[in-house]
């Protein structure tokens, strides 16, 4: 198994990404390769004095650096000689099973559906993240901000994408798929929620649990949301940013007296533990569905131990089979609406 | 000054209904009238023993009551001598200045545009929450579900009467009004977003403040955030259930040891002035704009002092003379853009 590594992407590149590549070959199974793509001098910088399996780590150079300033298609199209472009061109050819950057989100989306390209009768590739429950589990949102303006069939195949990958990845036994809605009841909706809702209700082999009202995503109910990607990006910035605020606000109390300093001190490990919970370098990235081969989108911030989590994700999207899940799964859907049609 | 309560909207109606509105005879102007819609045997029972200026307290017998559960349009255009219906006629009739209910929220909407009826030019009303910021104020969603699906010139009068609400009511100096997209860049967004960015930009009486991603709504840079109805109750919502999902985490890991529970024991406070902060009984309602009147959909959980506070804001709303400056603006813009066209 080998995974094509962008070294140079994120704010940490490329120390976060050899961190987390080391800690991957010391703790995770014996049968991964690591490629790690971008600048040689500044990567062996990284391992100086590190011990590693050489055999099993690959320093693949790439002099370009593709930036989050640059317009993504744009700059994939011309820097072919890009760390990103370089370790996506290890999975499209075949060569490398999952493709990870931390690097600029566009240019992740655009090597997926350029470079790696979709899986066949895959509408729209989209990207997947995933948020800490209540639950102590995760919930998927898809797509998250790959494609503003949607079409229902391609809500439908979030569904089934998203399915197949908490299912092989997260081990989710028939994951409660949820339609991202203005409420509760079947008839809500705008045109394109309305449109879906009984498409998701006659598709075969997934488990559609209904509208999923946006203060439903941490319940933990729904393992999968499916919304168009510009819902889906509120959905997640929203959560994110009111999750950040009331921290922060509650540290503003906190500290205003001397009563809350104290009470916080003492109750810090109780405070570390829920920062932990909702710590995205625990999860690993977001994964890109719908393509011809694994791909995770990492945290722009990633540290090692984000890294590591997201080479341990991509083991088992990998393992688990999702690309090829996805491919059966939607090609299957497309034969049954055929056969539909004919019959 | 005379406002028009639905007396039985709402979980607690129509004790906190009453409750609010003795609380604001007490200790709003003197000016003030309020007509209570609903059971008049139920309400003259809340009223026993209270001490109030009977001359300015009207009870005025409405038979039938609109419940959540049924069809909003529906309920409204039957339920003729319901208490919500005949409030909101006595705004439509000219009789009272702000119609105030607790009730569903469709059928506050549609007493809001089947009875009190749009204002000339304006397209669509749209429902406009307030949410507490980081700096202490308020940030209006305009629109947050009335309308799920938009066109750019929605949007455009949204930033205008969102405007004109946060300049008359909450006193803020050139509101900056920001658009929802999953961007900050000028060029980012969905089909409805990228069309609209230029016409705000070029809308005269307000201060566009370009992109606002969902992550800075809390923020306080952004006075108004302009969006569709979906997207706008998907902000609305996400960032209510994030809240809640973060502090019930924190109230689990706090409970869950012994430190934690001396600690949040201490901190008890803090915590407190947290709560108050994020309290939506503080802020009132969300005024529906664009209706020849005022209109505010109280939260369906208020208790008296929401109620009050609905009343304080129905009270500016009127004195601010916010739906004349609606109008005004809105034709103004819409002369401009005839004459442009002519020109």
């Amino acid at each position: 198994m080998i995974f094509a590594l962008d070294a140079m992407g994120g704010d940490n590149a490329p120390q976060a990404v050899v961190d987390g590549a080391l800690k991957a070959l010391r703790e995770l199974s014996q049968d991964i390769t690591i490629w790690l793509f971008g600048d040689e001098a500044q990567i062996n910088l990284c391992l100086v004095d590190r011990e590693y399996p050489a055999d099993r780590l690959v320093v693949k150079p790439a002099p370009e650096v593709i930036t989050c300033e640059e317009a993504p298609a744009v700059a994939v199209r011309r820097k072919r000689n890009s760390s990103m472009v370089l370790a996506a061109k290890a999975v499209a050819d075949g060569e490398a099973d999952c493709f990870i950057s931390a690097g600029s989100t566009g240019a992740v989306l655009s090597c997926g559906t350029l470079i790696i390209r979709r899986i066949k009768d895959v509408q729209r590739p989209a990207l997947a993240p995933l948020i800490p429950n209540l639950q102590g589990g995760h919930t998927m949102i898809i797509d998250a901000g790959a494609n503003v303006d949607c079409k229902p069939l391609y809500l439908v195949q979030f569904a089934q994408m998203g399915s197949a990958y908490m299912e092989l990845v997260e081990g989710v036994k028939e994951p409660a798929v949820g339609l991202l809605n203005n409420g509760e009841e079947a008839e809500k909706g705008n045109e394109l929620t309305k449109e879906t809702y009984p498409m998701l209700q006659s598709l075969e082999g997934i488990r559609f649990a209904g509208n999923c009202e946006a203060r439903e995503l941490m319940s933990g109910d729904f393992d999968v949301v499916v919304t168009d990607g510009f819902a889906g990006n509120v959905l997640l910035k929203s959560t994110e940013g009111a999750a950040k605020a009331i921290t922060s606000m509650l540290k503003t109390e906190l500290m205003g007296s001397l009563r809350g300093t104290i009470g916080g001190a003492i109750a810090k490990p109780a405070f570390a533990s829920l920062k932990k919970k909702m710590d995205y370098t625990e999860v690993g990235g977001a994964p890109l569905l719908g393509v011809n081969g694994g791909v995770i989108k990492a945290h722009g911030s990633s540290n090692g131990k984000a890294f590591f989590n997201a080479i341990r994700q991509a083991e088992k999207l990998v393992r688990g089979g999702v690309t090829q899940k996805i491919a059966s799964a939607v090609q299957a859907s497309q034969v049954h609406s055929t056969e539909e049609k004919i019959g």
